[in-house]
């Protein structure tokens, strides 16, 4: 396997040197040891070895349904969303949302920005990360997750791993009454995150943080 | 009460009037009902109302231990932990830690962090920032929670509410297999946040995500 002049700057950067042993993977949950066998500043020659099997995912595919936020937040949503497993980030756009719309270029950056967090946390998955659709359009498998004050369930109680789970997080202004109930009508499960308030870009941190704790 | 220039610019940023009902707290856990009497660029007169209970805090106090940090990663953790809901912060110099200490400027601004996102999450406590310790002099009461890679035990079934509880986080590099033994033979509780790599930054958004998802 030949890998082009980025994958090369990262091996030295890592200090690897020809005999070193790595694990290779596709992006779609393929993975395989290497040993390096060449390496210069313009390419690297892999010898692929013995196909393994990543521990690194979810059970089932765990996705995150982020509304669309300001400036640059939606970067640091995406890199720790992928450091804690998700498998896809859906954009969504709420009644109350705090931009309508993302252009190309920035749903191109948030792609390479999961594929850079994605090879930093060794996982052999890239999250996608799909273009926004209305709230109202959302569809999901399995189980939705949207924390609501108020709410007594525990994310604890309310994941299931024999089906897909999908957390939903509102805008910085919140989702409103009206849409957590139109969603719990369609089988979302409203769960507690606590009594405090936190910032958009807080809470999925803190909700796909207590999947993770679930130890899966 | 009269408050300054500051506090007056704030409740005009909120639109607010001679009339208006707000809360205020003094940043101690004291919280009352209060009406804006006089407003204007250089004060706010505000009547005092009924002391209120603030719902916001945990039944018992919550600490974040955190590791230094290089550049303005501390204080993201600062302003995530604030929303999550810790009475203090007290930061720690673990064997490979990011950095060893940290001067009395960036110290201040860390507690400022803290102050502002304390009121942005309506809380009525001021988590306090404490400078830095080295691990092994770190003193906790009660449940001391470190992550650990490979640990089964969730934080769900580690956190017992009628004692304090503090949460540890690693540097960049993660704490060494010695340390993490050291604390546990010093009764720290070793719990899971999954089988992925954390960032530093990320994992104690992560865990205090676990511990708020329990519902206080």
């Amino acid at each position: 396997m030949v890998l082009g002049p980025a994958e090369a700057r990262h091996l030295s950067v890592l200090r690897l040197a020809p005999g070193a042993a790595v694990v290779v993977f596709d992006g779609r949950g393929g993975e395989a040891r290497a040993t390096v066998a060449e390496l210069d500043d313009t390419r690297a020659v892999l010898h692929l070895g013995e196909a393994t099997q990543g521990a690194q995912e979810t059970p089932q595919p765990l996705t995150l349904a982020a509304s669309l936020l300001k400036g640059d937040k939606l970067a640091e949503v995406v890199r720790a969303a992928t450091e804690l497993g998700v498998a896809r980030i859906q954009l969504v756009v709420p009644r109350r949302a705090d931009a309508r719309e993302i252009g190309a270029q920035k749903l191109l950056r948030l792609a390479r920005v999961a594929q850079e967090a994605s090879k930093q946390s060794r996982r052999a998955v890239i999250p996608e990360v799909l273009a926004p659709v209305a709230l109202d359009a959302l569809a999901w498998e399995g189980t939705l997750l949207v924390a609501q004050p108020g709410s007594a369930v525990r994310v604890t109680d309310a994941v299931d791993w024999t089906r897909p789970v999908t957390v939903l997080t509102g805008p910085e202004g919140g989702l409103t009454a009206e849409e957590v109930a139109a969603l719990v009508a369609r089988g979302a499960q409203a769960v507690t995150l606590g009594p405090r308030i936190l910032r958009a870009e807080t809470a999925p941190v803190a909700l796909l943080g207590a999947i993770a704790a679930l130890g899966q």
